[in-house]
């Protein structure tokens, strides 16, 4: 049985095509540019060359028509046809409560995704353009819809609701929702697994930090609490994200400089976090050049970012009253032993204690980078959205 | 030595008169309802009897008169001239980046308040208000400011800055602030004081929780970081404030309800908090009782109240790497035991323990609700920033 796992954003769409026989990837790839006249797709099968291709890619069907092309192109593919495909699975942003897990795909999953556009509007919409250009390219194949905030649907109505007037969550559902709802769930259990202990047992906490990022706490194998709000701007400090402020800050700068709700909304998603203090770039790994050639932007980004993420984590762990494993994954969390090692010096209070060695390792698999006297279990564990993806689809329809 | 204090608000004045030679405290008092034509005065002089008068006062210069006429009054008096005020102290709430400490008023300082209205538009105005009121009716007398934001100006960059475009810093100053500077200052310094430690070799929780509320990490005995923020919006649930949200809901909100920059302002300001998720009030006395009667909105506001408040005592236990002594103050923090008690039952994991009859007892004097074994020292400290502003006054004007 073959499931194709599709990523749709609004100008890009990334695909991986599972064996679930095996789970293994028979190919991926991404589309990006769409609707421009100069798309670009790079395609990679597993043991063969990847190739890429410009051509004009204007909507998400010809991205999808181009794609299932190559999966079965004589030379390029890994499939004899199309209808080897059994099922597509799809990343779909925002749940809102409709969906507290993953769902078939039938006209009221598409219907209550739209009503949530309003919440979503960069995201959902583009969710619709990829599972109705599946529905047109593969008709009659079961499609599913896995969503970034369905974990974090177990959180208790204290850690959920703001302290702001209470019409505003009846009419319009104004609440935490939390997203990266794969990744946490998928580096939860694989922690768990790690350590060879049950996850009903464990305090979590998982840091899936990349250039967005946000934290969760894991209670018993659910989220409680996790530091993305009703949008993904919420909390940490992120690649242009600027994460938590002073909420009179938004009113006062719209009125300093004559902005818009849509302009104050670009300036915090897209204009701040590190990019806005180190002046350099959103990404991590120039920040720590910069950090290393004593560049005083880059090493004040740095120490903000640090500072703020080691606040979460404490205030996480007075959330579950202690924390028995803290999981580093996605970008930042599984290639920077720089970020890791200065968060979790300054943990000893909670009796974390990192070996440098361990630290410094590079690999691909769930590792231990704690001491075996440290009180807490600080393990790396590369996340696998996809395959959770995967795995959902596989599952529900073969209920 | 005599030394009045005057806490200046844009419609109410509060005074209290001290003797500097003992720091006793010679009559206290209150001016409501200032600009209305039913203007009440309340008067106490210490020993004896309260008087009120009810009278039409439009302006602070007239409020100061009558306090002053009252501390003069043959009945209710406590003074024989208005000449024997040696010094007049004030709290200011936003002293900004200009004033790291408290000043004597002369031109500069009175400019540096008037340009920080901006920042503190209901508070500063107020103030310039009672300064100028105190120089028209006691002319010649020394005049001191005591700011809000002064003690947490020791914060570092990488704790008052916020993730956003370094232009918003440069041009109109955006950055963290905090406020209750002059409690956290106060109650720190009692705290060692009565564990007859150094405050140098201490890491301090200082919780100021009334009806405002804010909580700060003093380390060594400075402030190195707090809950509120350019405002005091940030940080904590309060009584009728959000604290932290989402700042992605502020233009969300004001584009749904079509609101103004001061209309969402009022909104966070004066109508969130326990207030909006209890339905019934924004004091903690009423949510308890609701509480206690099993009502669910006061539960759910309680509960929430709580959780916010423990997860950022531990997201500064995280910032200062551990915590070695924990400070309740103010409304909430010296009578709330219910509070206290759902708090510090979930930080176990820092070793937190408190012996509940001491948590229970009530006092004017600092207290110690801890238990031997508890590896937090938890202290409940009555504020008192009426006698720093006197002590600063005292001391400045005799430098």
């Amino acid at each position: 049985m073959k499931v194709l796992v599709i990523n749709s954003g609004s100008s890009s769409l990334k695909y991986q095509l599972y064996d679930m026989t095996d789970e293994s990837v028979l190919a991926k790839g991404l589309v990006e540019r769409i609707g421009m006249d100069s798309s670009i797709l790079t395609h990679k099968p597993t043991g063969k060359d990847e190739v890429t291709e410009v051509s004009e890619i204007l909507e998400h069907n010809t991205a999808i028509r181009k794609v299932i092309d190559k999966l079965t192109d004589k030379t390029h593919g890994v499939l004899e046809s199309v209808s080897e495909i059994n099922a597509v699975g799809h990343r779909v942003v925002h749940g809102g409560e409709f969906f507290k897990e993953s769902a078939v795909v039938d006209q009221q999953a598409k219907k209550d995704i739209r009503a949530l556009i309003d919440l979503a509007p960069l995201h959902n919409p583009a969710a619709i353009m990829g599972i109705e250009a599946s529905e047109i390219n593969m008709p009659g194949v079961p499609q599913v819809v896995v969503f970034d905030t369905a974990f974090h649907q177990t959180m208790p109505e204290k850690a959920y609701l703001y302290a702001i007037p209470r019409v505003l969550y009846n009419k319009y559902k104004v609440r935490r929702y939390g997203f990266h709802g794969t990744s946490h769930y998928y580096v939860s259990r694989a922690a768990a697994d790690f350590l060879g202990k049950p996850l009903e047992d464990l305090k979590v906490i998982t840091a899936h930090i990349g250039n967005g990022g946000s934290l969760t706490a894991v209670q018993g194998g659910i989220s409680v609490d996790t530091s993305m709000g009703m949008t993904p701007l919420e909390g940490l400090m992120m690649g242009t994200r600027s994460g938590d402020l002073d909420p009179a800050i938004v009113p006062y700068v719209m009125n300093k400089e004559e902005l818009t709700v849509s302009e104050v909304n670009l300036m915090l998603n897209k204009h701040s976090g590190l990019q806005a203090i180190s002046g350099i770039s959103s990404d991590m790994r120039e920040i720590t050049d910069g950090l290393e050639k004593g560049d005083p932007h880059s090493t004040l980004a740095f120490e903000m970012y640090e500072y703020r993420l080691r606040k979460y984590i404490g205030s996480y762990a007075a959330a579950m009253n202690g924390v028995d494993v803290l999981v580093f994954t996605a970008g930042v969390g599984e290639n920077s032993a720089i970020v890791r090692k200065a968060v979790c010096e300054n943990l000893s209070y909670l009796g974390v204690e990192i070996d440098e060695e361990l630290n410094k390792v590079r690999s691909g698999d769930p590792r231990r980078i704690s001491t075996p006297n440290s009180k807490v279990e600080v393990l790396v564990v590369p996340t696998n959205e996809e395959l959770v993806i995967a795995r959902d689809t596989y599952q529900l329809i073969n209920k």
